[in-house]
């Protein structure tokens, strides 16, 4: 979804408008649990605790950022529905908060995405509508939807709502767990980052945000280091969660607030993600097992700190599990 | 593990020693999250909350009664370590509870025992003692080593210690979800239904107690329905943790407090364990997904009311599921 450049005057979402946002969704999303293992802590070199935004509505933290963005809509835009391209866990986030407010949703979905998908949005009572795959597709679909709806499209992760949002995890995370001296998520466009460093930073400057990216797809690695944001096309990674580009406003927040980018390998992704199944017991995607990775591989040391990492799905397909 | 006839003056454990139980382990088992899903109440005819004990320490609710077993041992007795024969949740459970208080464990496991199983024993700080498959041999070994390192035995399921622990946690599923018109477990050797009911029923004797068994290891619905109490040798089913026959002491619990038993088939069982994974984002084994099973085929009709269920663990193995 494209949007437009910046305007001169953007300021991030503030502190002040992560806690707004908490406001605004409580009790229309689940304040996930908080797990901590004994065992895995002596695996990954810290005292680490886990919010779980698997468990969370639509099994993702997703459900945050579109809450919000739909409950901030003016009332006659939001009559009017909102809309989106997407395959992954923002479309049924956003077909989920639009139903919760009865207004309509649609949402863009190529006719090559996995069945699993499209049914999760379709569940959660969206139109779908279909296009042939590519970018340019999915975006002329959704612009010519919107013109002809009226409806609000609600960028996945490049909007200040939607970051604001995706917030409130991590606010939650430091209000159940004191001291913690990391936080840790996946970046992919960077969505979840942006709120979780302004929250993080906001509440405790000293708190060290590590952003935690696959090495096949390190279009935020690069774009950190060089100090410009670089896009990839189509990066290959099991991480199907984080195979977008960062975004123009999240690569912004990231380079002000963001401490460190820690890359991993498939191999530390997989295992990553069969250690949260076995000794958590939880269901977690590809792409929430990305910060466990970067332990586990020695990429991120903690020193024995106390660390929060936010667990940020649990839609797999069971079928096709990576170690079977 | 063989337990002699039950004493003429046996009385069963009452809410009291439940609540002294719970008392007594509060603070070194977890108190468990209950979940709630409305797309899963809809498939259930129900109001299903579920309280997670695949969540808790080593992965069962085992861990609640071994627990207070290990704590109710005078203090010479403990000195002496504990023991037990198990190739399942209580081994490891019994093991974790002796290490919290330093006392030595020993568990005697079949040497054809899966590998997972006694590595998990073993990580928990047991002493494993190997011998041939068969209950006599391990009854034999068991009794054994217990002459030799003066260790108490403590029985999985047949022994009131143990069952006061297991109803720990339908005590906190009721203070956790009032109005509960049912609450559904599994019954294998009867431990958790026994300490369930008993803290059911005695704090709120109308609800209704439902036990819930595979059909290929229906011993304990074949005692309820003729009034004895009937084993069956080595019964066959994808519930690993359901194979036990209800113990004596158990049976008599079941008979005076236990309102249902439902049974259920395989493929149902393996449903229901699916759709917790892809629902609740919980890792379940086929064991916890007895009840759900019973839901959905019908064997047991809720009518719309408020249930709680008791998923029972989180021990699978990743590489056998049963859908692959």
């Amino acid at each position: 979804m494209s949007v437009g450049p910046l305007p001169e005057d953007w300021r991030a979402p503030t502190l002040e408008e992560v806690r707004s946002a908490a406001r605004r969704i409580a009790g229309r999303v689940h304040r996930t649990p908080v797990m901590h293992c004994s065992v895995l802590d002596d695996a990954l070199g810290g005292e680490v605790y886990f919010k779980c935004e698997n468990l969370q509505r639509i099994g993702a933290f997703k459900a945050r950022g579109a809450t919000n963005a739909v409950l901030s809509l003016p009332t006659e835009a939001a009559a009017c529905g909102v809309a989106t391209h997407s395959s992954g866990n923002h479309g049924a986030a956003l077909a989920m908060a639009a139903r919760d407010q009865g207004i309509p949703s649609w949402v863009v979905v190529p006719d090559n995405a996995p069945r699993v998908k499209r049914e999760s949005v379709a569940r959660e009572g969206a139109t779908v509508v279909e296009c042939r795959p590519g970018l340019a597709n999915r975006e002329s679909a959704l612009a010519e939807l919107v013109d002809e709806t009226g409806a609000t499209p609600i960028h996945p992760y490049d909007d200040d709502r939607v970051i604001a949002g995706q917030g409130t995890a991590a606010l939650e995370l430091m209000a159940d767990v004191p001291g913690l001296r990391f936080i840790l998520a996946p970046i992919g466009g960077g969505g979840l980052i942006s709120g979780t460093a302004i929250a993080a930073k906001g509440v405790a400057p000293g708190i060290r945000v590590v952003a935690c990216e696959p090495e096949q797809a390190d279009d935020a690695y690069r774009s950190f280091r060089e100090g410009r944001r670089i896009t990839l096309d189509s990066p290959d990674t099991i991480a199907d969660g984080l195979r977008a580009s960062i975004g123009e406003r999240n690569f912004r927040i990231v380079t002000a607030l963001v401490d460190d980018i820690a890359t991993v390998d498939e191999d530390a992704i997989v295992a990553g993600m069969r250690l949260l199944w076995e000794r958590l017991r939880l269901v977690v995607e590809p792409s929430a097992a990305v910060p466990v990775a970067a332990l586990l591989s020695g990429r991120l040391t903690l020193d024995g700190a106390r660390a929060g990492v936010i667990l940020t799905g649990g839609n797999v397909d069971l079928d096709h599990l990576p170690w079977s």
